[in-house]
């Protein structure tokens, strides 16, 4: 049971010298804490503050700096988009050009979530030659255009030039088997800026970081297991599915998530349960309501002990300080509990004390290993 | 602000059990180590103890065992030789050979540097073909001869044979393009033996370690900072610039080594300043004049800590416990103070309290992108 709080590293808030996890009154993750072994994860390496997806993947087990993920195919998988083998994925903006076709704005004005859907429905299922264009909405003038057709290649430049006062790029194939991708889009893009001639601000496109789907050896490969993810954020369901869990239907509450878990509890040998308030609440600065978030997750977590896992892991993907309002690089508290951990003398699960733990500081990829050898799961390597 | 006390660790007293630095009075040092996170450092990996050269390249976060540098050219570097591109440096001794050839004493009687430098002005300026030859003492016996000319590479073996009894061997090219040094560097030994004929012990030369001047991205580079170094000694001066950073003049003492850096402080934003006493005191096997340096360069560091520069690191670049006379494999103690750091319970800086630091152990590569990390100045690894 691999219980990931996204964000939940922080930093002393400077009236207390306590962190939000070390201010929150968790007597559950306490108590794990006491009953199982402790330590500090670094998700890519020290001083490297990492993004939710090389988070999750190191905590899978997967190395995140050789396992990586495309920025078009990240933005689709944020958004829970239906990939399907072969498609190539492009992130988007909308934005503003002028008469002579310069770049005036690379956002549009940050045009609304809501236009911009509108403006992806006009673009949306065009056809250039033997490829349909898909096109869905992210945030404000954010788009994803994924291309599905046969022979796509990702390896073409990008369009968006990065600066204003210049025009769109050419895409160029950067080998010669991607002359096709290049052209198809190309062609999409003149199409595009003759369907948004009318719509200024949002008056033409520009696309980046065009990826394919990885293949990544899935979880089920790697460890023998029957895995599920209990997550209700998009982009976390896009994760797991990429490492080839099941994803299963949740609700968007740590309790609905819980329920989910308890349901099909019997169907699956390990779960990834993802929950996210924490890091939302760091994200937007507020020590207080990242606090009272642990204490709701601490709660739930008496169903989650209730079902006695095996081995039940609880750590965060990344630390996101309210002091620091975004993701950090300092280090996550970890907990194992299992009967066959060697228990240390932490009693409380906080930054602070995790530094005594006997995990010590660890590389996040090691966890799987750890857990896997807990449940008894892994032979002796050599004789 | 990177602090490198040279030769900083050290083992306990037999008759304290206090080290070096724990038996120093460190108020600034403890404030820093009180404000700030703590733990200790491997500079190569734990066991190995490391040269100067290795121990610094680290904490400038460049991997030793990756980032070599060729023997002759260190040797240069550590005169302060001002080395141009495509010199090739080797290392050399004076020896002794008698009328057959033969090498009777590798070191020729260890003569003083006084005599060394006299001959080293016999041989220097030389001129074999198109090629000039530098000749520069270091200490006692040894030298270092540069070889300055169009096409001239470092794969050539060494003259010297490693033992008496046999005669010093020729030069020969480890690869076809390098024939043009190796018959000037035989050319070369030529004409030394024949200068130096009439000054027995000193009668011949021996050369090993031939390199050239390594091209190593620089920190400006790699880390997008304007860098500077306040160190007396050529050695550390050399490595500074090898790397490419900004040597400024300064004086022999750690308070000019702090007024430089005061005088310069709103030129750069990197700066690292070496400071040298305790390593000496160290190999000199004098705890008590290493506690004393430790305790001054702790007095100086008011004027540093007054500057309050957004992040202070405080390490060594190896350890040289004055048991040991020597440099050893003993990992550093380590303090990174800045606003963002996540502070532990160590408020004292030594060796035994760092072990408990909430930095763990790390090695020493990992410093400078923590240091950057605290500086807010590297962006998220991933989406």
């Amino acid at each position: 049971m691999l219980v990931v709080i996204d964000g939940l590293g922080g930093i002393p808030h400077p009236e207390t010298g306590r962190t939000e996890l070390e201010t929150a009154d968790t007597p559950n993750l306490d108590k794990l804490a006491a009953r199982g072994i402790c330590g500090l994860t670094d998700p890519v390496s020290p001083g490297i503050t990492p993004g939710s997806s090389p988070g999750h993947l190191a905590l899978f087990g997967y190395n995140p700096v050789t396992f990586n993920i495309g920025r078009g195919i990240l933005a689709a998988v944020g958004i829970g988009f239906d990939l399907q083998p072969g498609d190539v994925a492009a992130r988007g903006n909308f934005c503003t050009v002028d008469r002579a076709g310069l770049v005036t704005d690379r956002r549009a004005g940050r045009i609304s979530t809501d236009k911009s859907a509108a403006l992806c429905r006009l673009l949306d299922g065009q056809v250039v030659d033997d490829t349909t264009i898909l096109a869905s909405p992210v945030r404000e003038h954010r788009l994803v255009v994924i291309f599905r057709g046969d022979g796509l290649l990702p390896e073409v430049s990008d369009s968006d030039p990065q600066q204003a006062g210049v025009a769109p790029r050419t895409i160029n194939a950067m080998r010669p088997e991607a002359e096709k991708t290049a052209s198809i889009a190309n062609k999409f893009i003149a199409m595009a800026k003759g369907t948004l001639a009318e719509h200024h601000p949002a008056n033409m496109v520009l696309l980046r970081g065009f990826s394919r789907q990885p293949h990544f050896p899935t979880m089920g490969e790697i460890y023998k297991l029957r895995p599920a993810a209990v997550a209700s954020y998009p982009m976390y369901r896009g994760l797991a599915k990429l490492v080839g869990m099941e994803v299963l239907e949740t609700g968007t509450t740590v309790k609905d998530e819980l329920a989910t878990l308890r349901q099909h509890y019997s169907s699956y040998d390990f779960f990834f349960l993802h929950v996210k308030g924490a890091d939302a609440a760091g994200e937007d600065g507020d020590f207080d309501r990242k606090v009272r978030v642990i204490e709701e997750i601490d709660e739930a977590l008496d169903e989650l002990i209730s079902m006695e896992p095996d081995v039940i892991v609880v750590t965060g993907d990344h630390s996101t300080p309210a002091l620091l309002k975004g993701h950090s690089w300092h280090p996550l508290p970890i907990l194992l509990c299992s009967k066959w951990c060697r228990p240390d003398k932490v009693n409380e699960f906080s930054e602070s004390s995790c530094l005594g733990g006997g995990l010590g500081r660890l590389p996040a990829t090691q966890v799987m290993p750890l857990a896997m050898a807990n449940a008894l799961k892994l032979a002796k390597f050599g004789a």
